[in-house]
């Protein structure tokens, strides 16, 4: 990956975090807390205030020493960062039971992340609503996507179609994909991927938890 | 987190990344690639070859600068250091919509990851087999945890519920929670918690998405 001189590569982990960071700070402003510390926002986030200040110094000076932050004022900031003041639609593909969690999580209210379009190659499941969105023939992708103008979407297909379903989310637009298929995709450079694996989250887990036990 | 002098805390995300090396190696291996170069290894995965170098470090010299490495000899090498070489009993809290993805997905064969034991409180799927798995009353967590010696979770319950089964959890003698659910658990300090938070993985795809197209 390149980068431009004099502006620092913002690691992905950095991004996630600042949508924990959100999500706590939204809490703590409905239960009326109107300034706190970085050693408050990172409780039971299992992040350190220190990651958490070095997270936020990438977008400039944030807080006062000794003083702490305005919640409100940084959850507008944070939102800002992450763009979250215009609506992002997503597609997701493959309606299996990961996809329709998907459908239905309810993680994504107050993310302005909203899936506007879901396919599947399943007759049975084609034309059905599912969590008020209709599910459509995965050979229509590449019309509606464009449509759409949808940039970003779910991949939750099984593994063997990943790369197939991938390279046709590319022709339509796509820059952005979540990856949830255990399969690595091979996709033309301008497409993002993000890879979620169950399985090396849970072997990272084992991993650590076994390192306490020594 | 304290660390011992002289052992540098290894990151939660080069212990992700190892498992991720490992199912690609498997593949290459499969395609009877007998010696593979970093840059073989981390092509698709979206991860740099000098990430991967970095990551090895940490665990003592492998490979041979300008050779590369044995395909089957680092695959043994990654699989020891996971702690693949026994097998690790797993408990699934939820099984909604994203339980059932779990219990259905695929990906875990070939990495010693077992699910259990699978808990509920819906009375409609108690006593239910969901894939080859069956699905025990919520209420009999603290007794049949202790009894598999289960020491990891899966976390897949609604928001609300998330706190109260994660103290369970811990009461259980769990020491490592991968948590779903899009809430903060606050959990007494031998239990280490990774939350996989959908929204998050999301708004950083958008935001470094948003960022290429700048």
């Amino acid at each position: 990956m390149t980068q431009s001189k004099g502006e620092p590569r913002i690691p992905t982990e950095t991004i996630k975090r600042l949508g924990l960071y959100l999500r706590r700070l939204r809490r703590l402003l409905t239960s009326s807390v109107e300034t706190v510390s970085s050693e408050e926002i990172t409780r039971y986030l299992d992040i350190s205030s220190h990651q958490f200040r070095k997270d936020l110094s990438y977008f400039g000076p944030f807080g006062r020493r000794g003083v702490g932050y305005k919640t409100d004022q940084l959850i507008v900031q944070l939102e800002k960062i992450l763009g979250l003041d215009s609506e992002c639609p997503i597609a997701l593909v493959g309606v299996g039971k990961l996809g329709s969690a998907f459908l239905a999580y309810t993680g994504f209210s107050n993310f302005n992340i909203r899936i506007v379009a879901a396919f599947d190659n399943d007759i049975t499941k084609i034309g059905k609503n599912w969590e008020g969105i209709r599910i459509e023939d995965l050979s229509r992708l590449e019309t509606i996507v464009p449509e759409l103008k949808i940039k970003l979407a779910v991949l939750t297909v099984p593994a063997e179609y990943a790369q197939e379903v991938g390279i046709q989310l590319a022709k339509s637009g796509v820059k952005g994909i979540l990856n949830f298929a255990p399969a690595n995709l091979n996709l033309p450079g301008e497409v993002l991927v993000i890879n979620v694996d169950m399985a090396a989250e849970l072997m990272a887990l084992a991993y650590l938890v076994q390192k306490l036990d020594r």
